[in-house]
């Protein structure tokens, strides 16, 4: 219990920092060993001599090799140690070492709201969709009037939510790119907790006119009369307006309201992780936990979507061998080579990843974060892989290729269909969506202690030895069917703390 | 009065449709002409036969060429025209035809804020820079309490108002166009309409640390004490992050409440200038009105911004002959050629520009549209050139090179240091922004009357023939003083229509 360093893997060379106030010189640590320096809290300690030019192994892997000698005891800083290179896309190995499915688990349930396409919302949402960023002001102004002067009359209906964006007009629509965001905006008005219900906002003139957005007929065509278009000749300025969105929206209302929650099994939970704000205990405490609950998921049916194409870029040849599927691997390949291109375009490449607060909590380079980051996804077989923008139509695990930007993979998130997300978060962020409920688990006590109205669960106790990495997975399995169940409401939605949508758009803004 | 069509220019083989009803087959047209079907209002009709594969000339240049005859009295539809390629970059004439300065214009004065840095607010309000977009819904929850609690209380400040973005984190900061977006943020908090008082508010371990925003000792370093950092020790959770922006605002309140109107040159306006939804019209109408306008306002000392790269693209050549030095040039050639490179590395070119909006509205094509925008330059000499989230410094017309995008380019213009913003539409959008005053100039009477609430000054009256572009110029001019002095309010400040920041960031996202 209460140990001073954590080891990941048997065959790490070192070991991370427990105690909020770090090594000191001289410390006693198990094994004999003595550190040489003073090393601050969630960074490495060397647990044996190693060499220059040697990996310095974490999780079992070389996530960097050092620089020069480092005696065992000594602080494994980043300037001591380089990158290694990201595995060759052509060389990974394709459904190599697919996990065999884990026991079910039977008769777990939520009471959700069931949808006519099959799916199941957790919560009872008015949408608006807006095919473009003109409409903003005018459907946010037209939603607070509805949140005050109708929702009160509807109280079946949890709330009414703006998808507002920046795209629509003022873009390449015929650019290679613009498939993202377009299928992005369509796709998040399908999202289940928006009921199948959702109301179109448009201008008029805009590039994304409704029927781009939804082509007749398609899977996603969206009823005539739930379209305002605020360039028609019928509204004499901007009152009228708003008394048409108003009056579209309170028939809405109406059909939401009359929706009731019933039990549902836990195959229709779609739970998207991320995570946000890490440090090396993240890959220790609160992503392996998360991992637990995924492979719980998964055993109960349910879909469990991880994504962050930069942070699952340097464990590519893991996940390949997860795979299925050839097919499926062949997939992942395929989202991993366009965001190598998407980024050498810009200039960059999946170094930029990684911020000055990971390098302060400890992770060296995106190797280390990586590794830490799909832990997150458990241990079952990865299902599926979609691109950006895509509904997840599979159960059990898969792959939404997204960028790490928390705002935008989880504005996709949203479109592949969430309908409950877990966030990790090691520094620390008051983190929430609109659109879908957020349970946020800190993997440092010390933060969930200072931010006890923003955390909703401590994953820090595991490196102080508490709970173990099982506990805290059962803990949050719980609270993931409590919440989605409308029993609780976790601290983001409470404070109903709203991060706006943020689409990936590729293409370029004209 | 009240013409069937209008001609701009008189080598023009075109001329626009003016009546609302548009032209039905065999209206009698002035010269004898009858027009040999029915043409829509604000589309083309051939004035001469003209051949196959000739010029469209309307603003008196070649918009288009005809891929089959069109026989005098036809509507010129898009479907017969083929678009000309853009000017070439390396055969642009430099300042070959520098217009000569305008006699002053002596005694416009506003009453408006003076800043330390001798700039000049149209508007007292409290910004709220943000580092990330992590803390977007934490500062909107701030800035929402100070609205309601503190600002009745200091009635001097107009309006609180979050710099909310989505970058700062999740980015390739390094990356070549990591430039952009960074000098955006930092530029727009010193915005003249926000005193120079703006709090900074930081999550902590984002890559975007406010000493990278604000390097310190640089001409826009803050002070410390305006930094709220939410990882900070100090807040005990998500309700002391509030208070801490909260006390923070509050000193800066006032401050800012202690500030008075005093009468100002008209020398310290930076007026940009907008156009969004155009159509045939625009370029007829509200555009040359806004020309005149900002002829004016050259001559009374102000500085003047026009923007909007691919629609000033195909007038290249016109606007390179009016700078007012060969580095001027330079340096607008330098910018169309970045934008030209960055559409080709995203698939597109400026085509891309022009929306099923301007093409219903009767602009065939970005050629047409753009002769149609430059119009609003006026006829100044071009005295500055900058690059995308620069600030703008120099005296009279300037170009400050930004996407066309309404909302991008908005943005771009209020951290070129733009304190009224001007825009004209033709089509309608109900559009407005938080930092500073917009004035919305209609090209069309019916969308001036549709929307009497929306639009401020109806410049379809120069097509009806009851106003002139000198005289709705003029009143543009006097509405734009009143406006900045505080005595008058347009129509999308008063309803308070806000769109989002939106930056432009041409690096990739991570």
């Amino acid at each position: 219990m209460d140990p001073l360093v954590i080891r990941v893997h048997p065959s790490d060379n070192v070991a991370i920092v427990v105690r909020p106030e770090g090594l000191t010189e001289g410390a006693a640590l198990p094994g004999g060993l003595v550190s040489r320096e003073a090393v601050p809290q969630s960074h490495k300690v060397a647990l044996h001599d190693i060499a220059a030019g040697a990996p310095i192994l974490r999780y079992g892997a070389p996530i960097a090799f050092t620089t020069r000698a480092i005696p065992r005891g000594s602080w494994v800083r980043g300037e001591l140690l380089t990158i290694p290179p990201a595995p060759d896309l052509d060389e990974l190995p394709p459904a190599t070492a697919v996990p065999p499915p884990q026991p079910p688990l039977e008769g777990f349930v939520f009471d959700g709201y069931r949808n006519a396409d099959g799916t199941v919302g957790t919560r009872n949402i008015l949408g608006f969709t807006t095919t473009v960023q003109c409409v903003v002001p005018t459907v946010e102004f037209a939603a607070e009037r509805i949140r005050r002067e109708l929702l009160p009359r509807y109280p079946g209906v949890d709330d009414v939510v703006a998808l507002g964006h920046n795209y629509g007009c003022g873009v390449a629509i015929d650019a290679p790119g613009a498939a993202v965001p377009i299928r992005t905006v369509r796709n998040l008005a399908l999202n289940p907790n928006l009921g199948g219900e959702t109301l179109v906002v448009s201008l008029g003139c805009e590039k994304l006119q409704p029927d781009r957005l939804f082509p007749p007929g398609g899977e996603c065509s969206r009823g005539g009369e739930t379209l305002v278009r605020l360039q028609d000749d019928r509204h004499h300025g901007f009152a009228e307006m708003v008394a048409a969105i108003m009056e579209a929206a309170e028939k809405k209302l109406a059909v939401l309201a009359r929706r009731r929650r019933v039990a549902c099994p836990a195959s229709g939970l779609v739970v998207g992780l991320q995570c946000g704000g890490s440090d090396a205990f993240s890959g220790v405490t609160a992503n392996p936990a998360v991992g637990h609950a995924a492979d719980l998921l998964v055993r109960a049916g349910a879909t469990v979507i991880f994504s962050e194409v930069t942070e699952v870029r340097d464990a590519s040849h893991l996940l390949t061998a997860r795979c299925c599927s050839e097919d499926v691997a062949r997939d992942f390949i395929r989202e991993m080579r366009w965001y190598d291109d998407y980024l050498r375009r810009g200039g960059a490449d999946r170094t930029a990843n990684t911020t000055p607060g990971n390098k302060r909590g400890g992770l060296a380079n995106i190797v280390e974060k990586a590794m830490g980051s799909v832990a997150k996804s458990g241990t079952s077989a990865l299902m599926a892989v979609t691109a950006p923008g895509e509904r997840v139509k599979a159960k059990g695990l898969v792959f939404a290729a997204t960028p790490a930007s928390d705002f935008i993979c989880g504005t996709l998130q949203l479109a592949a269909g969430m309908n409950m997300h877990v966030f990790t978060t090691g520094e620390g962020t008051p983190y929430g969506l609109a659109m879908a409920p957020v349970i946020k688990i800190a993997s440092r006590t010390a933060l969930a202690r200072r931010w006890p109205d923003l955390i909703d669960i401590d994953a820090g106790r595991i490196a102080t030895g508490e709970a173990t990495i099982e506990s805290v997975g059962r803990e949050l399995f719980d609270l993931i069917l409590e919440v989605a169940g409308g029993r609780r409401r976790p601290c983001a939605e409470t404070l109903r703390l709203h991060n706006p949508l943020a689409l990936f758009n590729p293409g370029p803004v004209t």
